[in-house]
C-alpha cells in the first residue's frame, strides 16, 4: 500500500487514538497527500509496497477521516498500541513523521485518547482536589516561588531563602529546574535543612507548607532522591520531564504508589519543540500525556511574563490538564516565568481559581526582600480573590504599594 | 544582575561546558541583549535583579565570549553542573530559553564538553571497533533492514522476514520503532522466534547476523526485556532514544555493563526540534549526547531518501559520533529511511566506511522479494566496495538488476 489507501472520509473513531495534526506540505504536495504519507509513516505503511504486507494488516492502517484546510484528523486504532507504553504511543504518532521531506512542517495540536489507552494509564495520584485536601486551601489559588538565583546558594542559604517566603505567606517553595545535586549544594543536605526550615515556618504561621525537591537524574538517582524525601518528610517531589523523558516519568510514577508524594512537573525545553505552531507538538498535548502518566502539577505558561506563549495557549492547556478525561483525575497547572504581584489579578481572571502562581525574581526581587516580596504576592491574591483594585489594596499594605511601584 | 554581566569577550573557556547558539532576537531586541538574557537565564539570572544574590555566585556565571551575527558561543563553568546527570546539563543548556519571548527562533548548534563532564559519562560499551569485532566484519560498511511492513505481523512471520533478509544477506535485522509488544506480535514470543531464525541463518551463511529487539518502554519492562534478549542468546537491543528520554538511557547504560549488549538508538521524534535550522537542538548536539551517555549506534539522516536532512548535515552528526571525544568510545552512524541498493555507492562516498545502511522498503518492497531485496543490496554494496558503477554490476546479479529498473 505504499504511502496509498490511509484516507476514509466516512469514518467515525471508536476505540481509536485520534491526531489532529496540521500539515503544511512541502512544495508540489498537496495536503491531502502529505497527510496520507504521516498517515502511513505512522503506522503500517513506508515509502514503497512491500512484499511482505497482508490485507489483514491493511485494515489496522491508520484512516485520515477528517481534511479541512491544513487541519488533517487522523484515527489510529488501539491495536496498534502497547497499553500503557507512552514512548511507544509517541514514537508512532509523533516519531518519523515530523522528518518526513514531504511535510515542510507538521503540527501534532491535539490528541483524544480512547479509554482502552486512558485505562492503561495512572493519572496523578493527587490531583488538584488531593492537594487542595492536603494544603487544606479550599477556595484560593496557590502562591509559590522558586528559590534564586537559580543556582549557586549553599544549602543553608538555600534553606533560608525558602523559609523568607514561607514566612511572607508563600505557600509553596521550587527548587531551580537547573539545581540538583552540585557541589556546593548537595541534595541531601538541602532536603533536610530545607524541610527542617519548612517545618518551622508551618509551626509560626498556621498555614500548611510545601518545599518542592528537584530530583531531576537517571532513574536509579530520582528514586533514591524521591525516597530519601519522603523518610525526611517530604510531600512533594518535582522533575524536568523533558529532559528526564517519559519513560523515567512512567517508571517514577509507578514508584510512587509507595512514596505518596505529590508529583510537579516543570518542562524545561519544552519549547525547542512546541514554540512554532507549525512544526513539533503543541503544550496542549504534552499537558495530555504528562496528566495521563500521572503527575500532579504542571507548568503550562503564564500568558502574561517572560515566556512566549498566548493567553489561548494556556487556556487549550488548562483544559487538557481540568477537563473530564475518562475519569483521569486532574492535574494542577502552574503559572511561572517573569510574573510578580502586579500580574495576579490578570493571571486569576485568566486561569480560574484551580492553579499556583508561581514568582522567583517578583518575590526576591522585590525591592525590600524576600519577605516582602512574599507578602506582596498574598496581598494581591487577596485583593483579586475580594475584587478589591490592587492600588486600593496598597494602600493599607506597604509590601504591594512597593511591588506596584516597582513594576507596574 | 538580571540578565545584565553575562558577557566577556576576552574569555578563554577552560573547564567549561561552550554551546553555540544561533540567535534570532524579537522585534526591537539586539542579538547581544537577546544572548545576555539566554546566559542568564540558563545559568545564575532572572529576568529581575534579586536580593538574594551574593557576588560569589556572580562569578559562576555563564560567560558570553564570542558573537558573530546571529552565532553567539557561551562557556558555562562545570561547577553549574552535576556530574554524569544528563537531564540537569539539558535543563540549563537547553531549557527554559527556547521559550523565552525575547528569542524569536533559538538553536543549539553546538556543544563542546570538557574533559570533567565527558569523564563523568560511560560511552558506548563497543563502539565502532567493537561492533566490528563482534560481527567479524573488518573493513565494509554494515547493510541492515527493518521488518516490514512497520507493524501488523505476528511473531512467526516476523521471524520469517528476519530470516530471508539475512539469508539474502543482510547483517542487520531490526524492529520497527512503533513495535515494542502488541497484542499481535508479544515481545518475548517474537524475541524468541526471530533469534532461533537468527541462528539458522548463521548456521546457513557463515556469517554473523544481528537482530535488534527494540525494548521501548517504561524502565523496569525495558530492563526486563533487554535481559530476556540476553538469556535468549541475543546481542543486540535497540531503544528510541527520544520517546524514552536522557534520564532512562542513563540506566540502561548503567545496567548494560552487566548485559553487554550493544545498544542501538533510533531517533523517532527528533525532527519535531531538530528539523528547523533556526530553532530547536541540532542532531548534531544529539548525537554528541547520545555517545556520551553510551549508545552504540545512532540514525543520523541519510542525505538522499525520505528524510530531510542535507549531505552537510548528516556529516556534522558523523564528526560528532566518530572524531575524538576525550578517549569516549566511537558511534556507528546509521543512514535509514527510504534507502534501496541504487543510493548505496553515493551513501557509502558520503559515510566512508563506518556505518550501517539500513533500507525496509529498499529490501522488502524488491519485486521478487524479500531474498532478492536482500541480495540486491549486498551485491550493490560490493560494487561500491570495489568501485564497479552498479549497472555494471547488475549484468551478472539479477536481483541488482531488477532493483534498478524498479527504482533508479
Amino acid at each position: 500500500m505504499g504511502y496509498k489507501d490511509f484516507i476514509d472520509l466516512s469514518y467515525k473513531p471508536k476505540d481509536d487514538i485520534v491526531c489532529q495534526f496540521r500539515v503544511e506540505p512541502a512544495k508540489g504536495i498537496s495536503v491531502k497527500r502529505a497527510a496520507e504519507m504521516v498517515a502511513g509513516e505512522s503506522s503500517v505503511g513506508t515509502w514503497t509496497d512491500v512484499s511482505t504486507m497482508k490485507p489483514r494488516i491493511k485494515k489496522i492502517g491508520a484512516r485520515i477521516f477528517s481534511i479541512k484546510g491544513k487541519n488533517v484528523k487522523i484515527a489510529y486504532p488501539s491495536i496498534l498500541f502497547e497499553k500503557g507504553n507512552m514512548p511507544q504511543i509517541l514514537s508512532s504518532i509523533a516519531g518519523n513523521v515530523f522528518g518526513m521531506k514531504a511535510v515542510e512542517g507538521l503540527r501534532l495540536d491535539d490528541v483524544s485518547f480512547p479509554r482502552s489507552i486512558t485505562n492503561s494509564f495512572q493519572g496523578p495520584l493527587y490531583g488538584i482536589k488531593g492537594i487542595r485536601k492536603l494544603l487544606g486551601v479550599k477556595k484560593r489559588p496557590f502562591v509559590g516561588t522558586i528559590v534564586k538565583p537559580k543556582i549557586g546558594l549553599n544549602e543553608s542559604e538555600h534553606a533560608k531563602v525558602a523559609y523568607d517566603a514561607w514566612s511572607g505567606g508563600i505557600d509553596i517553595v521550587k527548587d531551580d529546574e537547573n539545581l540538583s545535586s552540585q557541589k556546593f549544594n548537595k541534595f541531601e543536605k538541602r532536603i533536610v535543612k530545607t524541610l527542617k526550615m519548612r517545618d518551622k515556618a508551618e509551626k509560626e504561621t498556621g498555614e500548611k507548607k510545601v518545599y518542592m525537591a528537584n530530583v531531576t537524574a537517571d532513574v536509579g538517582t530520582m528514586l533514591r532522591r524521591a525516597e530519601f524525601v519522603k523518610d525526611n518528610g517530604g510531600r512533594y517531589m518535582m522533575v524536568d520531564i523533558h529532559t528526564v523523558g517519559w519513560s523515567a516519568l512512567e517508571t517514577l510514577r509507578e514508584a510512587n504508589d509507595d512514596l505518596k508524594l505529590v508529583m510537579h512537573a516543570h518542562r524545561a525545553g519544552h519549547a525547542a519543540f512546541t514554540k512554532d505552531p507549525r512544526h513539533g507538538i503543541s503544550m496542549r498535548v504534552i499537558s495530555q500525556i504528562t496528566r495521563l502518566i500521572g503527575l500532579d502539577q504542571l507548568h503550562v505558561g503564564t500568558a502574561v511574563g517572560k515566556m512566549f506563549e498566548t493567553k489561548q495557549d494556556v487556556l487549550n492547556n488548562c483544559d487538557a490538564l481540568r477537563s473530564n478525561m475518562n475519569g483521569i483525575k486532574t492535574t494542577m497547572p502552574v503559572s511561572s516565568g517573569g510574573l510578580h504581584a502586579c500580574m495576579i489579578p490578570a493571571l486569576v481572571k485568566i486561569f480560574g481559581n484551580d492553579f499556583i502562581i508561581q514568582a522567583g525574581g517578583g518575590v526576591h526581587g522585590h525591592k525590600d526582600g524576600t519577605v516582602a516580596g512574599a507578602k506582596s504576592m498574598r496581598q494581591a491574591l487577596d485583593a483579586a480573590m475580594n475584587d478589591i483594585p490592587l492600588k486600593e489594596c496598597a494602600k493599607k499594605n506597604k509590601e504591594l504599594a512597593t511591588a506596584i511601584r516597582q513594576w507596574d
